[in-house]
């Protein structure tokens, strides 16, 4: 059906695209009395993953309650109206990225259908890399579709499926989607989680007061008080209902490949993930860093605030002072206007001021998490520079990223990412730094605690580094790399 | 999908529930450099027939543009901005009421799809009376439903037709359903308008600077200056494009069978509907009232606004002065709150004060142009006395409304209509006055010019008084009165 | 102190300017339960006198609580939050049309100050003649004064008045004011009214449930069910509290002198003003125009809704039939955009649509309240012939106005006022009528009731008809024509 | 006059009162094309001063306009339109923090006022000691107040003046007012900046393309690449117009005495306050504080963000390593409801999380900035022995507060001071830490480069430890502490 058109009011806090988006976040409990305001914490403790929308469904006798937001959950999900309108025991929800030219509310989540079997709401992190091609056979079966998100396929096949069960439709579903996701659904009687074959995505299962929690990383579970039990494996559905929890294999049993990125990038750092803590991996990976290339250098600063685990385990590792050389303000907003020429050269320093007490006079070490467009870093290098250091000596702590991700990531084209058509002395001299480098790939998988990577069949999600995509891409070859990476968004 | 939740804001004049609900309302232009400021003003002028939401969808160079919105017309469809954003030289437009619990956004039309031939928007007035039968089948069949409206149901029969083009399949989908409805639809290269098969809701065409207008109502080409060519014929669906407007029948010919209530209520008085000015009919109704039951009385006092042009017909006949013995307070919004009983009581004055000057010591006749509950017209008995009424004769302007619409029309259940529970001297005695009288179905036929019903083959759709159905009532039999009454919203 | 700059949302109704701009109304009671609930539905009566904005306070055990808001009372002060927050058994309350610009909220009123002798809120209908002479003096003597209307001129003179008692201070300040001024104003004891000492602007005194009530119509007390017991008198202060009513006069006694037009156009016709029947003015004055200028006409029509009572006593009178017309659009929002000059023209029929069944072929009487611009007047006399009239008389039940008003009404500038500047031949071709005709001042104190307006002492304030102002024009020496007309903006 | 009732919507990320609520910012600019925007990017610097409400006003051609939200700067101030609205070359601002009971938008500044000489606009940062004995004179002598503000007083006693410039005015009404303040102020052909008579507030001049700037800190400077100038002196009027900069004298001049919280927790790390770098003095803080206190522990974990670099500088001095042990989410935004006991308790992890990692089986050696209440302590303490800590040693990077402030900083009344009803074995217990240390008096004047504190004439103004306040207190004696302490808001 068509659009309600929503005036785009988008936070964009990365002006030049320099960063790689998030994906999105997920939160389902089940039987439990508070459950709608149980969610909107977990979402809150999620709000990493995704800030420009975010959802919460709840079921509650007989009728599925919705609120769909543009914007933070703390700013929509946290008055007593909202959560008493979202009434039930059993509830989940879903935070979520802008896409290209602004969120659109139908595209935010959780999306709900009434199935011939019952209603079934459903939210999802990932990104399906078939789903072009299914939504064209949809369309061309008459099916009628309102948003341009992957999830509404899910729903469809659901739908569509001859199965009687609801979860059976819904691992009917799952068997012709190919791609990245991490999923939890909800129907009048059960909350249902799933994880991609390969575990692209990440789940975990916990408990609170004895009832059930789905959640994208730990720290969901931190915030409220749950335990942790396990990560949901890989191929594997969890159906939660009065009688306990239930795992069905939907798919082969084959090794789990998670993104490496959630340890680089997404992850919050408190978050255990697949067993790995986020801030260990990046230490260890700081580190790592720190003895493939450690310039002469003064002090280490950190790219804040992602950037601060990684130059801990740098300046550790070194012996360096670590100096908070980059003050972040946490207070930026919508982007600002820029009327004038001198105006918009202000606004780099928006986000970003030089810590001139901690830089000036100083051969420094500059430790980000990754290499985008290298926009940003232009930047950065130059502030460094005018708040008088002597010697700017870049780090990122990860590879060059050659190649764009399909699972969820919203990366660039090909052609803007830097590593792609730079070498490395040309990076160097594009950001301006003294030296630069970046962490090798046998680094990054030292710092994950494995000996090597495995090349037949790598232990990790990591073909940004290394062009080896896990799954088909099936929508590619129809659309081409342009647009179905626009078609690409993260769910 | 799931719905967007809406706060519901729902200006509700009607706190008893004791009119008639309107329909909505339709428009749509083709080729106009200025189509959509031109249906918003066209939309303004049906507002009478709707006014809780709105929405507009137009079509420029591939891309339809969709705008909806609660609220008024000249609230939400006045600024550049908007007009701006629906751009294009062909659009569309719809005003609608509020369905029971408050209009839910996602209900708002016009709806679109992108079906396999391509994208069709459509705004309808009027009701189906098969729709739950078919909606069932499609959700049995795998489809998802957005919406609770007929007008998705049309879209889903013309999304699974296999006629090749797009025209084609909505007269696929029109093939299938049973009821009332006005229909402007919008495709990429074409401008669709279509009657049912009796012609129960209303839809002109007219021209404006050589450009083709759909309409509701002939007042919607008056306010922007438009020529008015002809009805749309029952069973017609008229294919507006470059070529020009192109005629096709899609079911037998048979005698039209207008609504009756278009006349007695709805339509807005300077509309001349079905070849009959609204006015001229309202007032010739009044005429044979008064031929039918004039009482000893001094005044005729219409009850604003509805009953004005009755009342004049009635006092030119009876020669009694005509006097303004109500006054209705044009800025009523949202319902006040009633804290205290003292105080609600006092809200009955919130929309209509006494003229003591034109009513004390007076025998009044009071003219309102239909009796639904009764509610108000005992508050409206009271306030007379109390202002000095001697004696007050009240005189409905239609027959006694015994039976419920399923076309578009919102009336209680049978069980609240006055006059299906009482019998004349009953219904005098509820709302306190001297004398009652309604309208006889003759006197009702000859003020619409007819020589008598014609009970074979009536000329107008007047199931309300008569029981005579025009249609099959497929849902009715599905669901039983209440529940179909319920799903008989109107669009 | 600053402005809190708003977005001005004005809701013009009135493209052109050609209308007389209403000024206020007020409304107060005192010790009621639901003091603030009766406050808004009485100003909800009141709507008529001032649409863009409204305010209340009240007063509860210590604390005054305010609430002002832009827009209609019942889209602002109908939910029970409002009401909540303004707890108390007293409460005063305004309804205002905007001023040049846009209403700022910071000039919306009831205006509150802390007096050292306590807390004061005031609330005004009319306008001073001499408030630009006393704010220059305060500014000079170092006050600071936060808007610009004449109500914070009373504030700042009770406030330095050297009397010690509250209603001292109150009486003080209006022995320094000139001009026209009905105000309700309350202190932590009392409800306070006040009205000019020519009684140019109304006021009234009622009494619900044993509780004293002040307000600028009657119908207010009307909506409520509230007794009207008197009048306030011209120079009369009436001082409400536990101990009931106590008058004070303020100035000397003298002959009532009220404004003419609060029969011609401003009051509501079911309220009683001074005594005399609006709806009953109405009638009389259309009975006399049509004594005076009666033309060979088939039919009369009002331009609805201010001209219908004064058609109704015209065709009366004349013995033609009264027939609707003009169809008068209610749901008439914020004004269109009008992209582009075709749509701009259309435009013209947003408010007013010719009900082409009551005109075409027909010599007509179009009955109107006054002629202020004359530019709505062409407009419906081409919309008249365009609907088929074979002759349009145009009468005004009113005579000519030739000089502005500094008393609370908003008229053009003299050189706008079509009498002012063009001959009674040249009115009627500019506006395009077969006839002009106007009542004659005679004729306007024969309907009041008068054998004839008493020219040393005139019954009523008449000067836009006569340039007879009542009072002093102190600013209008200071600042000329032009500057004082613009702060002349009603309260 | 009256308030304009505003619903409270205040960003509480102190749910406990447990922070020194910051004071407010201030910023001006003189005659730059830009000015208005490079206002608002200088608000956005001095963020952190003030997050409820921002102002700016501008002077163009003889206009002044003002814009004044509540909310973040960049949320309110960073689209065209509101900028193009605040025209003219040179502007001042204000940032705030809400007061008792959520902020009322009259009280958000600047604020302005027509005097006899001329328009005025102010803007203050800190708080006056005897502004309710002046208020309560003014009020006396016919003054109306519209805010409770301290700034009106300023302008009040500008207005009463009878110097006959509007510099004189000024300068007389600073030389009547007592207390803390840095002022930036706008006339129609200036912009003044002033600092009280011992500079207790901070201020300091800037230029960028040859124009001159005033700010509270000079991180605002950076953010627009301005050039620091200089400190505004205590005691001293900077006048910028046309002719360049002006300095006047206003007091004695005598030693500078500024308040040593904005070393310690207000100002921003990377700005430099009175010639010394926040961002050192913190980390010296922290050295000292290792000298001081140290204890037998594994890792320094800062509270934060504003215990980090004390605690870094704490770990140096240890040689321990400094880990980040609680993280913190930076997209808390309003109060999350707490329906019941269960989800109440969880909400204390919504703006800190513990990384186990780093926690897990350490003994730990905490740092934060300073101790208020303590509420916030104890569960941070618990939070991390929860997360495994083994010992949990709690140092606090200032000394103990035992006195309310009076000049700017939103303190508790004294007995919710932790410190000023416990001792020290007394706030261990409370906290439940293993071991706690606050810096010493002695410590915290050698982090300030000082050999120690001058007792007859301390170089900073510290009451908030030794209770040696540096002016008169006047309105204490008038309302008591208490009352005062309510008054005694920050501007």
């Amino acid at each position: 059906m068509s659009a309600v058109s929503a005036s785009a009011d988008v936070r964009d806090l990365d002006i030049d695209g320099d960063t790689l988006r998030e994906e999105c976040g997920v939160f389902g409990i089940y039987g439990h009395d508070d459950a709608s305001a149980i969610v909107a914490l977990g979402l809150h403790a999620l709000q990493h993953r995704g800030q420009e929308a975010a959802g919460i469904v709840s079921y509650d006798d007989g009728v599925f309650h919705s609120e769909r937001r543009q914007g933070l959950v703390g700013d929509n999900f946290s008055d007593r109206g909202t959560i008493e309108r979202l009434a039930g025991r059993s509830a989940i929800g879903h935070v979520r990225y802008s896409t290209t030219g602004g969120t659109i509310l139908r595209n935010v989540q959780p999306l709900f259908a009434e199935l011939a079997s019952g209603g079934l709401a459903v939210a999802h992190n990932g990104n399906l890399t078939n789903a072009l091609s299914i939504r064209r056979d949809l369309v061309r079966d008459g099916a009628i579709t309102q948003s341009t998100s992957d999830t509404e396929v899910i729903l469809h096949l659901a739908a569509r499926s001859r199965k009687p069960r609801i979860v059976e439709r819904f691992i009917d579903a799952l068997q012709q989607i190919q791609g990245a996701y991490a999923i939890v659904a909800l129907t009048n009687k059960k909350l249902i989680g799933a994880r991609d074959p390969l575990g692209i995505r990440p789940l975990v299962l916990g408990e609170l007061d004895g009832r059930y929690i789905l959640a994208s990383e730990s720290c969901a579970l931190d915030i409220i008080g749950a335990r942790f039990i396990r990560d949901v494996e890989n191929g594997e559905v969890v159906v939660i209902s009065e009688e306990g929890v239930e795992s069905i294999r939907f798919s082969e049993k084959q090794p789990m490949r998670p993104c490496i990125f959630e340890y680089i990038y997404f992850a919050r750092p408190d978050s255990v993930v697949n067993g790995k803590s986020v801030y260990g991996v990046r230490k260890a990976i700081g580190q790592e860093l720190a003895r493939e290339a450690l310039p002469e250098a003064d002090v280490v600063i950190p790219v804040p605030d992602s950037g601060v685990p990684a130059a801990l385990g740098f300046a550790q590792e070194a012996g360096l002072p670590f100096e908070m050389g980059i003050i972040r303000n946490h207070y930026v907003g919508r982007t600002f206007i820029q009327p004038t020429q001198t105006v918009r050269e202000l606004g780099v320093r928006m986000k970003h001021s030089a810590n001139r007490a901690a830089v000036e006079g100083k051969r420094i070490v500059l430790v980000d998490d990754s290499l985008v467009r290298g926009t940003t870093s232009v930047k950065i290098v130059r502030m460094m520079r005018d708040a008088g250091a002597r010697e700017v000596h870049f780090r990122i702590a990860s590879p060059p990223i050659t190649y764009p991700d399909f699972y969820g990531i919203d990366t660039p084209e090909r052609e803007k990412l830097l590593a792609a058509t730079h070498d490395l002395e040309g990076m160097r001299q594009y950001i301006g730094a003294d030296s630069l480098a970046f962490l090798s790939i046998p680094g990054l998988y030292r710092a994950m605690g494995e000996e090597a990577r495995n090349a037949d069949c790598p232990q990790y999600t990591d073909h940004c580094f290394t062009g080896d995509y896990p799954t088909g891409l099936t929508d590619l070859a129809i659309a081409g790399p342009k647009r179905f990476a626009m078609l690409a968004e993260a769910d």
